[in-house]
């Protein structure tokens, strides 16, 4: 499938600049050279020839890599970086232009990745610039390890280990060394470190039309950072299968790419290829250390996890693992502002990372709270018959409430109470401490969220453990102290669900009970019939809910008749379990008169 | 189209879980309970709840939005993060057991993207804690921007801007501060901060199929972060014109989602929602700082460019801006160790970024040097008919090298090397200081470096380069320091281009040439003499070409009996050049024997 890729730019010439100038808003610490579009240099902001007296580490290279190398420039880090357009070497004027703003005394270290183009350039640049009276060395890094030597002479391909050269280099030159001790580390580093690369996707060159040659089931092994063909495609595996291969490759024992045997120190480097997920590179990340130590014998001693070297929008990783002593593991460690360097994976790892274990509640009630009692109280048999009315009403109600809300909604809303009521049920005569109304109230809430999922069954669990609190600690529960509760319930339901009087929800109901409710107690009213005429209120609440506009916020909007023809489910619920108590506590109150 | 997504992943249901595994191994600064897969809490690693002395900051969520928010865990930010399944709140459990994990007797802040169930889990769990002894406070953010006002029960949706109350609850409560006014910076800035996103194309979730409905041509805007559809979908525009649409959005007078005025500060976040590469962030974030001072008059005092709070693998980006003061800003440049909070951002940024000049070139060559010299010596006329016969081969070789080349190669070899000697026969009567061989040679190098691109220019650049250190300074030049240029040449070629004898290059003409010569100097001929025979030595090296091997390490590899029928054109070219201009000084040397 041929295909323009869909991008976040203006004019595709223009995205290297642009990219610059963003950069720079981005980091104040950084600056570029006045020479767009030719010459395209980030430099420090805080050095000037003149006056820098440490060696200048400076490296670059096509663009569609970032952040490399710009945003790798940072005290401690490089001194400056020249990107090129898109996948092709900067020129030769621009290297000269970047090696002559930064270079002091002390002279400069190139570090450039093993393409052609850039060891010609940059060859070039640095032999124009030692004619010049530059001090001058350059170290070319290729740690590809995706084909067996010989390679040629291409040789083997620069890739993201060059970002683990950059910063041994950088943390030598910033703690003083000389050009030639700075070279010597970065060419040390250069040939311990290997990487290979995989990917589910070939990149989209801004303005330019790209073939996938992938498709939706296959991968491709041991790719460049440029697009080009890798070693081989594959059906697309699982991803420890994967990077088992790639450590298998780069630890092969045949090439001898890195000199890593058991009982080796090792950083490694897991590195995104620019449209790879955060959760899939730390994925690899977990595969690789564990294979590693398990499998290799080895000593991970740093893990770098994130996109340093991309290949503009691939979708893949590449694993550089880099032999590393104490020398090596200080200068990666050093401090470094450069903005793109992984903060925060410094510093010895413990031998093996043990998860903590959850704390407990610090809560726990005591056992014989729980449990249903031996015998009720009075206040006890009139709370067991509310109960067990109210979730046989809900059982009852089950098609009815699914056939409204598949009207409105998803049409579970039935079956979802359902399934709450039944819990309620089944509890109540193994755990219920009936005689508290608190605790059997909150243990309610808990019946509710052992088996109702979804925002409902989280509302009622939160109205549970808001009228648990109310109740607590309150000896005598009469009808009062039900209507605070009551009260506080809806007023968490409101806080935490987000809904108040008119928005067609089960607050559509208890809102006009609660106030009927305080209302009747207030006029004096004896407690089980306030409870009862409260409940009428409930349900004409309920009822009222057709009448109510749209469900505004909802993902999905529904027509405004549709929803007059309906009263909305929830409150429609809440209104029957609510009349069913009341009825139930009346009748226990005055059984004669029933 | 409906596809399942390719991932870098193992069983859909491990991929959380196996990204906190991973992300711990990264960071040594984190751990995890130990409560999969229910459980899934990272916390700091130095955190004990006995010890801890400062305000717990605990946010969390579905999973999805990576590094959001795990990846904000640590000194200075976040205290613990909480991860649901992707794109599902995370069970009540779970946040409880974050809370007893690193609550201490200051208490805990909770912070909470506007969503129903993560209002409703964490709601829940805060009302258990606080039941339990904690001290607790919750605030919710709502940044979208992205519809007008009313928004009905759901509100504003928690999206990137959320980010940025983390590290202001965190810096506050890391200096210190009580829960009342950690949770009261927090709630400000949450009201100070309006964001909104577009996307080119929707996620994919692992193990789901998705459909695309953007396909190739349209784009999103308004969207929100869990592949919900956004408030409009439009063709696909410059990625100027959408910034301009979104910045138009969230400043809306109309809307006053945030207190932005003409004069105010802000702190401005790109933020990259999964695939998109940093190039395009950075373009967006050009443009949005530009426009924030040109068109709105406000003071961009931060800018934050990455990806914080992602959706999967979502091409696209956010923008959020925060109205931000003194007390603000201090918050955001406090230290933190959170490994994903910017590095580099922090810090004053000048009134206008202005690009440094250009250094020049240090050895600016004196006048005098350059120029076509008014009269030749004996040693500028041979120079000069040298230059002038090779150049004229070259240029009458033309099409037999496009032909040799064009079956082994692309073609091009007549064509570039002509451009070249076209160039070096159109500059040498103009300013090459004919008299002075070495700054000829230099200027010939030039001449090249202008119109040849590619390899062989900068090939024959470097050449020219080599030729001329070893031969500057040297005040007469005789048949020795020629041969000491051209061995000096042949070595840089070789060390920056990669080639060595037998790889079907220009050196297969030129090192033999260049054994001959030295033979033959050393052997006590006359040097004009020595030139010939050696030239006789580049012609049967580069016809020698024809029997050697594949170009190893090219990246498309000729089938054997097609490199046999042709010899390598760049051999050829050399060959040609270096006879006709030994034959040239033969025959001013011995003008009547020719």
């Amino acid at each position: 499938m041929a295909y323009q890729g869909k991008k976040l730019i203006n004019d595709p010439n223009d995205v290297v600049t642009e990219f610059i100038e963003g950069l720079v808003e981005t980091y104040p610490g950084m600056q570029y050279l006045d020479g767009f579009p030719q010459i395209k240099v980030v430099l420090r902001a805080d050095v000037t020839t003149a006056t820098y007296d440490k060696v200048a580490v400076i490296s670059g290279g096509g663009s569609g890599h970032e952040p490399a190398h710009a945003g790798f420039v940072g005290p401690g880090m490089l001194t400056a970086a020249i990107s090129g357009d898109v996948f092709t070497s900067p020129p030769v004027d621009s290297i000269l232009a970047a090696i002559r703003a930064v270079t002091g005394p002390k002279g400069c270290l190139l570090i450039v990745k093993n393409y052609t183009g850039d060891r010609l350039n940059f060859g070039l640049a640095a032999e124009q610039a030692k004619s010049e009276g530059y001090k001058l060395e350059m170290v070319i890094v290729g740690d590809d390890c995706a084909l067996p030597p010989p390679r040629g002479i291409a040789g083997r391909r620069g890739l993201a280990g060059t970002i683990l050269v950059h910063k041994v280099a950088g943390a030598a030159a910033d703690a003083g060394l000389s050009l030639a001790d700075v070279a010597a580390e970065a060419k040390h580093a250069s040939e311990l470190v290997g990487t290979m690369g995989v990917a589910l996707s070939v990149c989209t060159l801004p303005g330019q039309v790209t073939s996938d040659r992938l498709g939706p089931k296959l991968m491709e092994l041991g790719l460049g950072i440029h697009g080009e063909p890798g070693a081989a495609v594959i059906d697309l595996q699982p991803v420890d299968v994967v990077v088992s291969h790639v450590l298998e490759q780069i630890l092969s024992p045949e090439t001898e790419y890195v000199p890593i045997t058991r009982g080796s120190r090792v950083v490694l480097m897991i590195n995104g290829l620019g449209a790879t997920p955060m959760m899939e590179l730390m994925i690899a990340a977990r595969k690789a250390v564990r294979e590693l130590q398990l499998s290799y014998g080895v000593a991970v001693e740093r893990v770098y996890t994130g996109s340093f070297m991309t290949s503009l929008d691939m979708a893949g990783f590449s694993i550089s693992i880099l032999k590393a002593d104490q020398a090596i593991l200080q200068r990666l460690d050093a401090p470094t502002k450069a903005p793109y360097w992984p903060v925060g994976a410094k510093g010895d790892r413990p031998p093996a990372k043990i998860p903590v274990p959850v704390p407990p509640s610090c809560s726990a009630r005591t056992e014989e709270i729980l449990g249903q009692p031996q015998e009720l109280t009075k206040q006890g048999c009139i709370l067991e018959a509310a109960i067990e009315a109210a979730a046989k009403e809900i059982i009852s109600l089950r098609d009815k409430l699914n056939e409204w809300d598949s009207k409105v909604g998803d049409g579970d809303c039935g079956t979802t109470m359902h399934r709450g009521a039944a819990a309620i049920l089944e509890d109540m005569k193994i755990c219920y401490p009936m005689n508290n109304a608190a605790e059997t109230v909150n243990e309610i809430g808990a019946s509710i969220r052992r088996v109702m999922g979804g925002t409902s069954g989280i509302l009622y669990d939160i109205f549970c453990k808001a009228a648990y609190a109310s109740l607590k600690g309150t000896s005598i529960i009469t009808g009062k102290e039900w209507a605070n509760a009551l009260e506080a319930s809806i007023a968490a339901v409101s806080k935490y669900g987000g809904a108040s009087a008119g928005y067609r929800t089960m607050l559509d109901a208890l809102i006009p009970a609660s106030a009927v409710l305080k209302e009747r107690l207030d006029a004096g009213d004896e407690p089980s019939t306030a409870f009862v005429v409260s409940s009428e209120a409930a349900l004409s609440g309920a009822q009222s809910t057709k009448h109510m506009q749209a469900q505004a916020g909802r993902s999905s909007y529904i027509a405004a008749d549709l929803l007059a023809s309906v009263p909305d489910p929830g409150a429609m619920a809440a209104a029957s379990w609510y009349r069913a108590a009341a009825l139930a506590v009346k009748g226990k109150l005055q059984p004669s008169q029933n």
